[in-house]
């Protein structure tokens, strides 16, 4: 049966977003709330809880199931849990304890992953076959999509930029590492080093937007003061966006891709970010540096939810045996 | 017609080979040189001597094609050489003036792509679907396998691991870029290395390989003064392996492969420094390390000429339309 229905759900290390979306990518009805901190069972009832808000009185057969992305590296053969930095998820069999709840079919994938199917088949990277989604959120998250296909690797752990060391002995990543890309772009570096120079007379603007206490500025915060015109807090994210041009350099000489979709939080707020980003890739990249666009997500918030919603789509249509 | 034999060009920075291969692997007949400092053509004379001279008498009937591996970017679909970082051959139609003085198909690609062939298809990548080969050698090329085949991006141009960043503002690339993985690993930065300790006292092992002259010193004298049992010469390629292996925990945690082929000269000799990059790997990489295994490359020299003879024999079969 060719159901109508599925719901999509967004788990971030910030909020958890579900929404109950049409095969075309039409978002029907939505709901969040912050990520709780009381472990991993907290999480799932606020996931059962928003799935139940969502899906309201839409009749169980027009669903095709409930897809999940989580911020983190998911077996996806295995639908496990492998690995999540900034989350207590790690060994966590959410598939099924979200299934043994709601009675509907449930998928989990990475949320960069999801982000990627999201913007690849209703925004940015919409009919293009070689293209590469980053995500700057909480993490740096991504997902490559090679001839067409999301390319997962070997056991569906792949696609993990952010985890792509930029900085030889650099600074350390929640993940153990060292010299990252999330170890300078997610939100808890450019959160601590709007601090640093909130502490100082030029940082003004950016104590301004956390209430005049240096110690409670924020990513946002940064990011706020930017927008605002502060070119103290445009710098750090300008140096953000160099350290984001010199990754994707790599990733240009290594993939040759036809696309670079920046997503998440910061990259959707912060285009001059993106700019700066393809400036570099420009400079100093080899020659697929001429095949390569660089923009920003158009899906905004929506791409996790729509793309684990296109994700449960896709797998209710293999158990079926239907082409998309 | 089913051809029974393809000649391979393997063209580096300081040597070209070429080999005369059955559709097996097998190589009949192989002649090598070195690379001439004359410009592009003389580069054509020597690529078209060694071809006539491996090809001696056989029928060409039974010729299936000529491959060559360049150390260039190279538009794959085009079969123009785009970017040549050692050689001056970018812009240089290699293949239509070989091919016009040779009267067989020729076909180009990169020469980590053939060494990458060469492996997949008769040594350390055998029957593995998603592996990445890197090689060593004068730059530092590479070729990702994924899903069982050679990919090359949306225009033939990737797999170029050696510009990859992992250090921001680093050390200049003969590509014109900074802080790139051939910045460290190329025999140019390990011989550097090793003039540099040659200069000062604790470096007479690598001092003595070179005739007693600091300024004399090759990558070669450095590894073969390590290999020798000199700890100093060792100590600059256990550095080079962990660079080495900071790149590949990048390359694991983007890509899940399976298996890592390092290849090259340099790879081919310093088992220690491939042991230093997994050892690297299996601290650092997210969970996506338990999947990999790092070998060393089987195939040695041959790997460039048996990757362009199969590369020879694909184009034919594909123009004949045969199935291997």
């Amino acid at each position: 049966m060719r159901t109508t229905y599925a719901i999509g759900v967004d788990v971030g290390g910030t909020r958890i977003a579900a929404g109950l979306v049409e095969r075309k990518g039409r978002m029907l009805k939505e709901a969040r709330t912050l990520t709780p901190k009381t472990g991993p069972f907290g999480v799932i009832d606020v996931i059962v809880d928003l799935i139940g808000e969502v899906m309201g009185g839409t009749h169980p057969a027009e669903l095709a199931g409930v897809g999940i992305g989580l911020p983190a590296q998911i077996d996806f053969l295995k639908q496990s849990v492998e690995f999540c930095t900034n989350l207590p998820l790690a060994g966590i069999d959410v598939r099924s304890l979200v299934m043994s709840r709601i009675r509907h079919d449930v998928t989990i994938d990475n949320d960069g992953n999801c982000a990627g199917i999201g913007e690849s088949r209703f925004g940015a990277g919409k009919g293009v076959r070689d293209f590469v989604m980053i995500t700057l959120g909480t993490g740096v998250g991504g997902l490559l999509f090679l001839d067409g296909e999301p390319y997962r690797g070997s056991r569906g752990l792949g696609g993990e930029i952010g985890h792509m060391v930029v900085r030889l002995d650099g600074a350390p990543c929640p993940c153990g590492g060292k010299g990252h890309i999330e170890s300078y772009l997610g939100r808890p570096p450019i959160a601590a080093r709007g601090r640093e120079v909130a502490r100082e007379f030029r940082g003004q603007a950016i104590r301004d937007m956390a209430g005049g206490d240096p110690e409670a500025v924020t990513a946002e915060d940064v990011i706020n003061a930017a927008l605002a015109g502060d070119e103290i807090a445009r710098g750090i994210l300008l140096d953000a966006g160099a350290i984001l041009g010199e990754a994707l350099v790599g990733i240009v000489n290594l993939l040759n891709p036809k696309l670079i979709v920046v997503g998440g939080g910061i990259g959707e707020s912060c285009g001059f970010l993106v700019e700066r980003a393809a400036e570099i890739i420009a400079a100093e990249a080899l020659a697929g540096r001429r095949d390569v666009s660089v923009v920003q997500a158009e899906l905004g918030n929506d791409a996790g939810v729509l793309g684990a919603a296109a994700l449960a789509f896709d797998e209710h249509d293999a158990r079926e045996g239907l082409h998309r």
